[in-house]
């Protein structure tokens, strides 16, 4: 069987064994609908509100009745934008959002939708190490504003933004205006603290933390309301209709309560390993430049980008030798656009095409990171005899 | 261990042995995010790629790429209901939609939402044995008519209405409507073929035939476009985004080819045990009063009104006994509401109260219809005497 180094835990993470465990008898025996009227069913209802319990202490959050279930990340972003924009907008005065230009495409591709439909958004940039001016940000509000939208942590390169005190600062200047922070790339990888924070909404997804894919969770503040998205039964207070996915929702409320226990693991440990991966990487090979430059990242993501090298092509490689990586975001992969993240942070367009991103997980050995310092510049130094940039490379020693 | 009886099936199923073996690997080893570059990546995309010809075999389809998959046959519906809607609609002149009463909540919601947004609705009811007019059915299309949405099988009575008849005659009077059928209830259970029907949409959820809670499919036939409802990333041709459940996806392929597979069981077996149980009870109890009376209806199911009896206190009395059954849908259980289906059909409301719903499945056996036989006249014998119905109920010989 082929060597498997799995670098690529932002685009998605193993099932933890102990999740799989507490799932299984939710695949097996305990099959009833939950919302039914005997025991067996009460059984499943009971399990969900575990999970609800666990997902609510890993997000800092007092009361579960807080945190409903969803299919994924993507289903949580849809309904917290679209539930804030029909609840409060139309499309004369109430019809402004402000987002980033680096937000994930399951945010961005929303926003578009909304602007065919007759709402204006803003959009602001990042600077060259990926950070956000908040000044500028909260410039942008108006009287019109009325969702605010800003990712924690950054999926490609891993930079997080200070939601909580945009949060904060966005209702100083109009209290109406409600927050939606997508949570997915910072959710087992940084503390998160939502009970006193002035965050409306918060976004996250199960198999980013070792939960299998097809679940996710959004938290809403107390008291605020939204249409809801997914229409039908009254599951989940009435608010996301659907039979509940009682194995994934109990797998997601483990994965949240291993994921707290992890963090600190996760901040020192994997940290020092993706520092050691990012280090080794860089001092072999001089056409590596860091895209990863903000001075606050998530602990586990690195992005490099190899100048004059083509993204792809490294990605090729690197499969043959067992290593799995990305060139951006799984949801974009198969286009050939060049990051719109890395594009924002202005990254010179000769090592923007060779930009790879590394994440790791508390899965992640050192004998895993010691064989992908060992192979990545093997790789860069080979595809750098076939590049058409010949006379750039060899002034870069390769 | 208790003792359990479970007629609820279409409420949901339980995994069959063989859909969990197949899931099993996409659970554990086979974990990547299937839109990865990788080779395991191209392992979960090849296996969504596998059910996808599957669940098209067992729809009729003969090109996979008409399936899309989803989180469940709630979202199947919001999709296809929403994507009709605000593809070919507008609130001034492509207004009106027709349904039926007797659709499931999933469906029934999404109307009352875009009523609010200024759509038009005509609901058309159900004769006392549950079947649809279809003349008067047609006759309500008008020129701004979009969609005409009917279900394949009812989920309380079991009824199947002729969607097929429905969507030829309503194109041959208005050529641009689109037609949704909500097939949840009648997959696994009639044969369904969609290739050269009429059909622009038909949902399914797998929960519903053995396959895990969380995930659906929706047929969209060849060319027929509409707004997608996730929006986010690329997945499913980009018609619904978020990254896929490979195993629920895996599963749902497997439990579509063995219901195909079992049809025949279904038709002929589990219908001659649903009828067993159901002239077992009616033939005991002479307050107990068939509300499944189409003259077409699903193998598994039945209803059976118990006049002067309260529905919840039977499902309490039966869950004691370890029978599991319900008094409605699943996704309304909770309200106090008598069924708007049964309503649709004007059941008198003496027995209104006391329908039950049971449901078979293939994995019924004949010594649990015994033991429901035996149980069920019992229970209601019992209440009987409890019943402030007294006269009414003695008169009856209970």
């Amino acid at each position: 069987m082929k060597k498997t180094v799995y670098l690529d835990n932002n685009a998605t993470t193993k099932i933890d064994e102990k999740v799989f465990e507490k799932m299984l008898p939710y695949l097996k025996e305990n099959y009833a609908n939950p919302s039914s009227m005997y025991d067996s069913a009460h059984v499943c209802a009971n399990a969900i509100e575990e999970a609800r319990k666990q997902v609510a202490d890993f997000l800092g959050v007092e009361n579960e009745k807080s945190v409903i279930f969803t299919s994924c990340g993507t289903e949580s972003a849809n309904t917290a934008i679209k539930g804030v924009v029909f609840q409060y907008g139309d499309k004369e005065n109430k019809n402004h959002i402000i987002t980033t230009q680096v937000e994930h495409p399951c945010v961005l591709s929303v926003y578009e939708n909304l602007e065919k439909k007759g709402y204006k958004s803003t959009y602001v940039s990042v600077d060259e190490n990926g950070e956000i001016n908040i000044d500028n940000l909260l410039s942008k509000i108006t009287p019109n504003t009325i969702l605010l939208s800003v990712m924690h942590a950054n999926n490609e390169t891993g930079a997080v933004y200070p939601v909580y005190e945009i949060a904060k600062r966005a209702k100083e200047i109009n209290k109406n205006i409600k927050v939606f922070v997508d949570g997915v790339q910072a959710a087992g990888k940084i503390p998160i603290e939502l009970e006193n924070s002035e965050i409306d909404f918060y976004s996250i997804s199960g198999h980013k933390f070792h939960a299998p894919k097809g679940v996710g969770a959004l938290y809403v503040k107390k008291g605020v309301l939204f249409e809801p998205f997914m229409l039908g039964g009254h599951q989940e207070y009435s608010l996301r209709a659907g039979t509940q996915n009682t194995p994934y929702i109990v797998g997601m409320g483990k994965a949240a309560q291993l994921a707290k226990e992890s963090l600190e693991y996760e901040l020192k440990e994997v940290k020092r390993l993706r520092d050691k991966l990012e280090k080794g990487i860089l001092s072999q090979l001089r056409n590596a430049k860091l895209n990863s430059k903000s001075s606050n990242r998530v602990p586990n993501t690195t992005n490099i980008g190899f100048e004059y090298i083509e993204g792809e092509l490294i990605l090729l490689y690197l499969n043959d030798l067992g290593i799995c990586a990305s060139s951006g975001s799984a949801c974009t992969s198969g286009s050939l656009d060049p990051s719109h993240v890395l594009r924002a942070q202005k990254v010179p367009f000769t090592s923007l095409h060779g930009a790879i991103r590394f994440s790791l997980s508390r899965f992640t050995t050192e004998e895993e990171i010691d064989y992908a310092i060992e192979k990545v510049p093997e790789v860069i130094k080979k595809l750098a005899k076939i590049s058409p940039f010949q006379s750039e490379l060899n002034a870069l020693g390769l």
